[in-house]
């Protein structure tokens, strides 16, 4: 039986409430003098640290950088070798594009078509305002096609989701992109029987757009490509028979919760939102996701100081998640986003458990190589959710 | 290739001698303060510690609570997730009936019958005495169905367990029993073609012993189920090479050495029997499985001061042993038994391994936290096994 099932099989519903804080890019990267997180003051995840039990996770295996979608499947106890998510997936979660269950989603490109050749498959890179007024002005025009109903999300420049709904829908389609430019267009091509009706309604779909956008100079065709339909993935509720929530307020980790069964909690822009949306739904929960955005884009943008504030922001509200004294209160990451290295790394995530039946260690500083000496020591991502779960009393003992 | 495959395709017969002493849920948890092993006084088992190599490991693996069987396989080298024990073998193994490779077991209990219902699925929850008394009365009477013999063994109130001991039964068999009071008795049915002689045995079974006991005002009956063979488990001999010896003087440790291949010791009550037998057969085995069952029992009441003190009494015994020189000592633990949580958890086990080519570290206390900075790290219990046999100079080098 793989870990998966045996958790499931253990799982049980029980009173007691988790918050998962997780700190997008936390980790960095030191070869001398300081990582952003150990020169950032951060008394309160230090006290945190202090009173629980601290470990270094791997988010897939040590050497493996990942993206956000195996980063956060990985921490929510789902294999992320095994669940694959596909690029319209994430395009579309990316952009706020909510994928249900009967929904097929692909990235588009609006192109130009000349004389029956794509002469140019990014249209000129138009603006994101003429994107979003060809979007809008399609979307007025073309709801549905056999009965398949159509949403249409801009993105940046020439960029766009598409995302069909109809029970029946089917990802087994080649992409509708020569991929060269002065080729051809070429249609979506079913590559399994039951995909042919899908394979209609895309084509459908592109020869109307095509239609509409006959007039303009530039973006007068489409092409789509990496046709998705939501993952085969078990929900969190049947797998912990947890009620979760996700408190995010990026588009890519609302996705994603979503995508393994969280209620989405609506929250604005500023830290204390999340802290306020926790307080509010307290009640009515018992899992919590809170991701904090922050960090990890003054990680890319490879700012130093930019971090260290936002670190140091964050622990200014981690008072108010203790004072609700969840039954485990789980900080991490789910990826290192080092300043030095300006994107993702590779490097373990620093972990704290706090809880009642966590052992105490002597970690009392929350950082990257304090968390190296915590009793929990290192262990993959994937580990993390049914550690929490047995911190809080969720699951029952395995054989007799 | 497997773990257990290479391990047992490098494993190597030697004249080299292992001692696995299993301290039964030694670990404890501390939110501040001191653990149970910490509070102890255990000047011998810190001198093994000081002398020897540490770690921590993991019954299952994180965050997962084991029961006694699947935390003795993993301790004996067998992935706990793969080798399954049954409800019937293990409830067998409590109560102290052998379970061989030609035996079929079930849980039973007595029940009342009463115009063709089963009207309490407890006979009243008859007291232990009375359940003795049945026993004995249908063992007198019943030695034997269609050759199989039978062999029952009283539990607790109405509980027994009974086996059947034929060559070809089969445990692919529903149970005989309703679930529900006011329902008319059910018969165990067949699941597979072959199981039919054996569906034949159990319910001619269950009709001799509601007629012997008919006169009986509550416990007229008896309900069947979780009828389990022994598990298809390859034996220590085959895997390792090994004469192993169990040294333990409970039921279910000796009934799942037992299903490894171990010879039983006979031995007493206390722990100083536990010791004389290991000297007395010394000679005769070069594996010795040592189960000290005390600090699990008081970690279970969670009686804090019983436990210091059944560790510190097992402590005195340490000498004993380390006298005798075996080329590799190793103490550790199945599982935790927090007195804080009065019950098995998922916190790992300490480890120390005394042997000539152990790597020597700083770890000089025997204990929880103490074991965690131990140059062994952190682990799964079920590579424990290799790593002793190595240390005993018992595999070969994989590959060339």
């Amino acid at each position: 039986m793989n870990r998966e099932k045996i958790v499931a099989n253990l799982s049980q519903k029980t009173r007691s409430k988790i918050v998962l804080l997780v700190v997008d890019g936390l980790g960095g990267v030191a070869s001398d003098g300081q990582t952003e997180l150990e020169a950032a003051e951060t008394p309160n995840l230090d006290r945190l640290a202090a009173a629980g039990v601290c470990g270094l996770t791997d988010p897939v295996f040590r050497g493996i950088t990942p993206g956000s979608g195996p980063a956060h499947l990985s921490l929510f106890g789902y294999e992320p070798t095994s669940y694959l998510l596909g690029r319209g997936i994430l395009e579309a979660l990316g952009v706020g594009v909510m994928v249900g269950r009967d929904d097929l989603v692909a990235r588009g490109n609006f192109a130009t078509l000349q004389e029956g050749l794509i002469t140019d498959r990014r249209a000129g890179r138009i603006t994101t305002e003429e994107n979003q007024r060809l979007c809008q002005q399609r979307s007025s025009r073309l709801k549905e096609i056999d009965s398949a109903s159509i949403h249409l999300k801009p993105g940046k420049e020439h960029r766009f989701v598409v995302k069909f709904s109809r029970k029946d829908l089917s990802d087994r389609l080649s992409d509708a992109d020569p991929q060269k430019e002065n080729e051809a267009p070429v249609p979506a091509l079913a590559l399994s029987e039951e995909a042919a009706p899908s394979a209609e309604v895309v084509n459908r779909f592109i020869r109307s757009v095509s239609d509409i956008l006959q007039a303009e100079p530039k973006a007068n065709t489409v092409l789509l490509r990496g046709f998705s339909k939501h993952p085969v993935i078990p929900r969190l509720q049947e797998l912990y028979k947890l009620s979760p929530a996700a408190i995010a307020n990026y588009p890519m980790y609302r996705g994603l919760a979503k995508l393994v069964g969280m209620d989405l909690i609506p929250v604005g822009g500023e830290t204390s939102d999340l802290l306020d949306a926790l307080e509010v739904h307290y009640d009515s929960y018992d899992f919590f996701f809170i991701h904090y955005k922050k960090t990890d884009s003054s990680g890319e943008d490879g700012n130093f100081e930019a971090k260290i504030k936002a670190i140091e922001d964050l622990d200014r509200f981690i008072p108010r998640i203790a004072a609700l004294h969840p039954d485990v209160l789980a900080v991490t990451s789910d990826h290192s986003t080092p300043c030095r290295m300006k994107g993702h790394s590779w490097h373990p995530n620093p972990l704290l458990i706090r809880a009642a039946n966590a052992q105490r260690d002597k970690v009392d500083r929350f950082s990257e190589r304090a968390c190296a000496g915590g009793y929990l020591g290192r262990f993959r991502a994937v580990e993390v959710m049914p550690l929490i779960l047995a911190h809080a009393g969720k699951l029952k003992k395995f054989g007799a």
